[in-house]
């Protein structure tokens, strides 16, 4: 898989060289490209904002250097799937994950400050995908996240060690809670039933702990789960 | 504002030097601390993580590094509030981020691999905190996200250019498309509302885009605002 990212902060994307999304690419099961916006920026000061038309606060990213940067990528199929980082777009799940880890070249555009010309999102066909309903200075942050997202779900990319992390959601609801060594810590015990051995208690109380918690903190999956 | 984060991968935190949560610490409005947990693991090898007690596949993050890490900051009140990434929390919403930025301190745990004993939740009080239904390999990314998202509305920390980006919900609904010169590019037009100066016309227009992008893409924002 070959991910295009482009951006204003080409910094940020550092820690792609770490833990799961590092080996992944040092494996060559992903090539990490990252573009610089400004580079595609024309004129002596290679401004990549502009005011809005129709006024209002904050400046917009100017279309042509985005264009000009996935020019540079090539052809439709070197570009591959386009994702434009957003507020506006849908709220990224792991089945989003699922889909965009088929796609054999991913294109990030990132926007930073108030927003992107929206002829960007029309003229490229990009997806607008949004990681949810809070304010982050750009796009980098949240491209992120989707690429780990995506990368780890790679073939080969996590060890099976790693991929019990999937099961942060356990049938559709928030995984019951884990414990280890030490059975007392600071006082606090170990729930006995997880000591007892007894396979078919150990998965009925983990079960009442995932219903509790999903309860208690995630009632809209419950909903989900009852209208499927 | 003082945020200690704590973490396996302090590397993963290199892009808060960057934009506009590395002005915000170089003019002195926050102060970012990470702790790498594995030195306050015991042990020659120093482990930071154990089997699951109760069988099951993956990896659990040990409590005592964690407790021992939180200790080395220092008393209750430069541990400030605790919060840790954890696919088990709540939401994560805009206006967390706005409770949090009026904590003097934070504290963040990152988990890794599969799960966090469950005893540092409740030993240390822990908020639970998760970016919403997708799967990362850890809490790193989500945390950069809530420190940025938390920086950011530090008084001082962003600009009058850059504040408009809290427009991204607007009324709380989606943002309606912006665009900026040159009014037609690669045969896009700008809508020509937008080019009339007429500012009531202008309103309505964004007012119309914000409605539909809202109703295609969050119908649950829509609902959210017909409730209150």
């Amino acid at each position: 898989m070959i991910i295009n990212i482009v951006t204003l902060f080409p910094e940020f994307f550092e820690p792609l060289k770490l833990s799961i999304a590092g080996r992944a690419a040092a494996a060559g099961l992903v090539e990490y490209r990252v573009l610089n916006l400004r580079d595609f920026a024309e004129g002596k000061y290679q401004a990549v904002d502009d005011y809005p038309y129709g006024g209002g606060a904050g400046m917009v990213l100017k279309p042509d250097p985005f264009f000009a940067a996935v020019e540079s990528i090539g052809p439709d199929t070197s570009t591959g799937k386009v994702l434009l980082m957003s507020a506006r777009g849908a709220r990224f799940r792991h089945q989003d994950a699922v889909r965009l880890s088929l796609e054999p070249v991913l294109t990030i555009l990132c926007g930073h400050y108030k927003d992107i010309d929206q002829r960007v999102v029309d003229g490229l066909g990009a997806e607008e995908v949004s990681l949810g309903d809070f304010i982050v200075s750009g796009g980098e942050i949240p491209a992120l996240a989707v690429v780990d997202a995506v990368v780890r779900l790679l073939p080969g990319a996590i060890s099976d060690h790693e991929s019990a992390s999937t099961d942060s959601f356990y049938e559709g609801m928030l995984s019951p809670p884990s414990y280890t060594r030490p059975a007392e810590f600071m006082g606090m015990q170990v729930p006995p039933v997880l000591l007892s051995g007894d396979h078919r208690k150990i998965s009925e109380w983990r079960r009442e702990q995932s219903e509790r918690f999903t309860r208690e903190r995630r009632p809209d999956l419950l909903e989900s789960l009852e209208e499927a």
